[in-house]
């Protein structure tokens, strides 16, 4: 049988699932795929830093280098994250020529192009399925499963630890601090946890679904990020009165129509709108059950229609699944000698663009405090009104008490920059008592 | 470019969707691949057949041997359906070395080893996304996307028209009969309905799935069927009650533990158990809420955990859609000399077999018919408990009128074949009034 060795650099929590995965299903990956794979060696940060699945001493090695060096090592899996020291050990292995296997999304997102010309320039590959929701194989459905369709819409929860917080502020009715708190304690949130609940581990993901999806490498920087720092208990409880459960959703559409500009230009080539916010979500769609630490991509194909794919989006085990499959597919690659079969990235879409947030026609679901008086609702729609934003239905919740009592309204169609402007211009009068809140809504229509 | 060229044989419903889909994103997808599809030739049935999307008359020909004969056809998609005339011509075209490509699960279910074997004699491949669950690309996800998985769960819902009927039957409380006239004059169900109510194309597909998982060519004689014919309103809305959804599913295990036997002998490899029928899905799981046409297919793997992959199981597009994967495949596998890359089949577990249904443990639900008289649940539950049937729960619902009431009981974990054993028993009863009924229950813990 043909075998292929393999050089793992970083031997914490997906190092070593991807080492217990191997050790567990080597002979059976094997047996499928016809090809053997030999771990030769594992490089860590530390020997004695602790791991969930031990690796035997004889494979670790502290010296990276040496890894991506050894020339008995074909494969390199790369899984130390960031944006630093993890850019030149990808870069340093494809210059060798060696085929790369990355998690790590952030560099993706931040030096894909760089990283796609060096493989290209050195006739070798980038495999990245692990670094968009675990365990879903996510990547090879767009890029294989999915080839033959335009991607109209694409619709992702694709960070474990957000959809834990939100899950369980809806079930226990907690406020997000207390929740992150709690998550931390339980190990379902770093202790740093500002690039999952700020949105930004998301937008790395987003970003690399949108850009296989549109076939332009997407920017993360055009990228409409909001976190869920702000979902309050009160947002959610109206959202489920309404029939909607919040959820951080990454959002990747193909703008339809005329007269979408960018930057000024009218552009010849597709425009999609990218974001990252909390968005209403009807509850009879299916993104609406996916709880707890699980991710699901929904994608509308124009041949394909909806497809909706679900599982673990992060952690040792799910992450190691999506390592091996990119490892069987570097591994056929190696022996049949077609290293570039389905290079890392096709900028097919040369015209491609991000449509700016301000353009992006969406409904809203909008929550004001206000004096509990006559005539309120008739100032608020009027300049509503004004900027042609039509209102599909109100809720004056009752039995409040205090001050100011919640009206929350559900805003039809309208362009993100019109409504953020007469939201302005209603937080200025003198019954309203707060800054208004502003949540995306999607019917998935 | 590299360019590849195709020949349709087929051109009704899902061939006209080929040639539509083929025609509209045929540059999208050369773009992608970087290989031209050529569309050479369509054989069809009769050039002015009704199909959902024209073809021009250059295209087409009645004679599907000159297709499949024709030189410049390099790759033959086959989608006549049927197992007689549609063996003839996948095995002609696999005789010249000519890679095919189909959705025909009944042809694959039947006759997939020997066409697996030909095909490896000829050193050319089969292609097969489409057979199973549409637009879904299951088969890539078991067979790449999750190769490093050993799959110890999947459960299906993969006919379209069971589940129309089945949603329908649950949302508007009409009974099977009446639902099925309405399917087939609105066109979701066949005029001959049998190959899926009764449950055989849900079978043929299960078989396909349960293979790729286990490694061994699962005959379908071997995987035990009941179809939705028996599904009766009543059981609809007990189970409701009881917090369930029932599905036509098809349920592949891995069975754990000592002791399986199969017929009569004790093996060494893998027994895992195969079933198409009515089951009681709890609310709370993905797979009850999914509706309508749509397929999906859940699937657990020993590395990743639970995923799931839902689309639109059948129609004209979502199988057009799953071909044209298989075309962006079979033509990498033209342009690089990489046939045989993915096989068709790989039987890795040379020892597998079926546990038949009578070796099956699993939770039942049981409606009874029972006068309402003293001592009638005593007399059950000693039936019962005589076999070692332990009862979870039971309800009797209260204002039923007439000279027989329903009784409901939930059963925990036990061996098909000694419940239905002892409800047998329990149908002899004089206080028992017609045939007990017997769903399965699903807990997917």
């Amino acid at each position: 049988m043909h075998s292929v060795s393999l050089g793992i650099i970083g031997g914490g929590t997906v190092g070593s699932g991807v080492f217990n995965a191997l050790h567990r299903n080597g002979n059976l990956l094997a047996s499928r795929i016809g090809v053997r794979i030999n771990l030769v060696k594992v490089a860590v940060k530390a020997f004695d830093e602790p791991r969930p699945y031990p690796i035997p001493r004889k494979f670790l090695t502290t010296d990276w280098l040496s890894v991506v060096n050894d020339p008995a090592v074909q494969l390199v899996v790369e899984l130390v994250g960031g944006t630093t020291i993890a850019h030149t050990m990808v870069l340093t292995a494809l210059k060798l020529g060696k085929p790369v296997i990355t998690a790590n999304k952030a560099l993706l997102s931040a030096h894909g192009e760089e990283l796609f010309a060096i493989a290209r320039k050195f006739h070798t590959n980038l495999y990245y399925e692990a670094s968009v929701a675990g365990g879903i194989p996510i990547i090879k459905a767009l890029r294989e499963g999915l080839v033959g369709n335009r991607i109209t819409h694409l619709y992702g929860i694709v960070n474990g630890t957000c959809n834990y917080i939100l899950t369980r502020m809806k079930r226990e009715g907690a406020e997000f601090d207390a929740v992150l708190k709690d998550a931390q304690r339980l190990g379902y949130a770093e202790a740093e946890a500002s690039l999952d609940v700020n949105g930004y581990d998301s937008m790395h993901k987003i970003g690399i679904l949108a850009s296989l999806a549109h076939g332009f490498w997407v920017n993360p920087k055009q990228i409409h990020v909001e976190g869920i720092r702000s979902v309050t208990q009160a947002d959610i409880r109206f959202a489920e009165q309404l029939g909607y459960t919040i959820k951080l959703l990454g959002i990747i559409k193909k703008v339809e129509g005329r007269g979408s500009r960018v930057e000024g230009k009218k552009l010849s080539g597709s425009r999609i709108q990218v974001s990252v916010c909390p968005t209403l979500v009807p509850n009879a769609h299916l993104l609406a059950s996916v709880n707890d630490v699980f991710n699901a991509v929904f994608v509308r194909g124009d041949v394909v229609g909806d497809t909706l794919f679900y599982g673990r989006g992060a952690g040792k085990d799910a992450t190691a699944s999506a390592v091996l499959s990119d490892v069987a597919d570097a591994a056929l690659d190696l022996k049949f000698g077609t290293q570039r079969r389905v290079p890392p990235f096709v900028p097919h879409e040369r015209d491609g663009a991000v449509l700016p947030i301000g353009e992006v026609v969406s409904r809203y679901y909008v929550r004001l405090s206000v004096i509990d008086r006559p005539g309120v609702l008739a100032k608020i729609s009027a300049i509503l009104g004004a900027a042609k934003i039509g209102i599909s239905s109100v809720i004056q919740p009752e039995g409040h008490e205090g001050e100011s009592v919640p009206l929350i309204l559900m805003i039809h169609d309208a362009p993100n920059v019109a409504l953020a402007r007469a939201l302005k211009r209603i937080s200025k009068l003198p019954v309203v008592k707060a800054k208004p809140v502003m949540i995306r809504v999607e019917t998935f229509a």
